[in-house]
């Protein structure tokens, strides 16, 4: 189905560079689980690496907004683009971090109300009112 | 600039309709200011309500997430959408609402992470996990 | 394979919010048929409602454009949104309003033209002509 | 402003190839008027004259739709591909060819309805009904 | 699962507009496969003509950029508009046109690098350097 | 017009953090211009180190596609993307690295041609052939 090659637990193994960063997922996941995302990019080891340090320091690393907040955010994005793997897989990790059904509904309600209002600004070519520019 | 008409002030005090949401706008925002979406909405009478209605409901209203939440979330789905004025207007209101700089540059990280495995989970047609499906 | 819980007709009868709209659904489209949608949307019984409503006012309801155009327009949007769900819907909903083949294949004709003509201005960011600029 | 130069009148006239398009184009609009998207495009003649007759035959050659049908849904395309440039251009063509207020305003609001539904039908992942399927 | 009907050889036999194209694709392509794509466009003979020779021009005919760099421009659009059925097809013709692995997912990195470059200058909305601008 | 601060030359060097990146972008860029995208993004000094590294490494680094290929697939995702600013940038780079007019007009040709295609796939919903599933 994928239009590249999803490595198995093996081949990784067989890999420095691909078991390297399939063990430092799994530490800091604190799961066993690879999911397919990763065993497709395997196919570019530098890819790889790049970006899975670029997810662990943006969704798992310090930052000023809590990791639920950060999924919920991730989920928006993913919505909005239409990637379905992406929506089933931050949906399933926001869930695990907590997010309530309630908090679920609350941020569909959301995504569905800036996309209407994203859509008639754009279709009205509103201007920017002089009051929502940085002043400088 | 626009496809559709601007209000002005006098033409809304004129229009009861039109009248009634900007009057509730700036009730509930505890401003004077109305900006330009809802001028250029005022051109139907019943979208605005029904817009403003549902808003007011998902934004202002009683729900699982909080006001800065809501807002961040709003702004990730205008840059996706490439909402010009959704994106001046809700970055706006996020830091009215107390967004600080920190919190605005992480937003800005994970939209950009949520692009780049979005669109390289969509080009490599990587097959959903059957872990992340509900269970029914 | 939803990301949230698809309600059956015996959980929605036990709910007299959710039930009020499914009835209500019923009763405008003339068929006992609850399509998967909106046995999702009724995990949030209040966008449920909210929702249905805006739908039946913009479709259903009274307006300058006719039934069949309205399904026309809407399919358009999915398409370029990349919503297989609402194709399908609205393609069904399009035929049963008595769209012909030639007027489907006529749609899909201007769909694929306006996406060309779309990236074209984009990639060349050709400036608008001030002919088709609002005179105000 | 634009990432390609816009051709002017003598330049066109002095490129056989060009100015034969461009002929044609004031022929078919009864109007002497080019719009920019013309002048850009006008740097490769070839796709010029298919981007032109393409968008002859499907704009205002034979069809099963009318032409002002044709402009609404050019203009909900446009809308969801955020192209400023054509949504302005085709307003502009719309309202020549009879757009009253009140179909603009009904259009925004359908594109608006489209957009939310697409996005919760999205985030929700909901599946295809089988009665929405082509029996074949 | 198609909204349309996919024809049979059989029924492309008997119309003598849509053979004649079903044939020069087996003659330009020097394969007897006709994908899906063209058997859905078969609805439409003027449609199926008039992007047949597009496409032909474009991607098989003269042009100062070999066949192997279109292809993959091609799948970076179809990643982007998130097209799946367009990824499969054109990543198996980048592969038949000899798109090494090494240049697959080296494609896939830029896809991933532009699309995060592309959402942060949207949601920052950085102004375009003077230095960028043509100089007209 | 941002929704953040650009950062000035001054601002950059007292801040060695931002100053290292961006004496890396003139070193690698044989330049002394660092455009509005990194004074933008230097608001996040993390950010901007990550973000200048990945696309270091993918657009000037090794890799299996040559400088301006590179550039071409930039440019078409940015304008699927719609990002004016993106557009604006590379078509420039591309220029520097030596792109012909024609090879620009081309690539826009290939970039229509796309979302042609792209699209009426997508309201057709055409059912991917089994000849481009990868064999495993």
């Amino acid at each position: 189905m994928a239009t590249v090659r999803l490595w198995t637990d093996d081949e990784a193994q067989a890999d420095p560079a691909v078991r390297a960063v399939f063990d430092d997922i799994r530490r800091v996941r604190k799961s066993n689980f690879i999911n397919n995302f990763w065993r497709a990019l395997a196919n570019d080891a530098v890819a790889l690496k790049r970006t899975w340090e670029s997810l662990k320091a943006v969704m798992a690393g310090e930052g000023a907004l809590d990791p639920l907040t950060r999924e919920l955010i991730y989920i928006a994005v993913s919505t909005a683009n239409g990637c379905s793997y992406c929506i089933h897989s931050h949906t399933a990790a926001a869930k695990q971090k907590g997010m309530t059904e309630a908090q679920h509904m609350h941020l569909l309600a959301i995504i569905g109300m800036a996309s209407v209002t994203n859509n008639l600004a754009t279709a009205m070519q509103v201007p920017v009112d002089r009051e929502f520019l940085v002043d400088e």
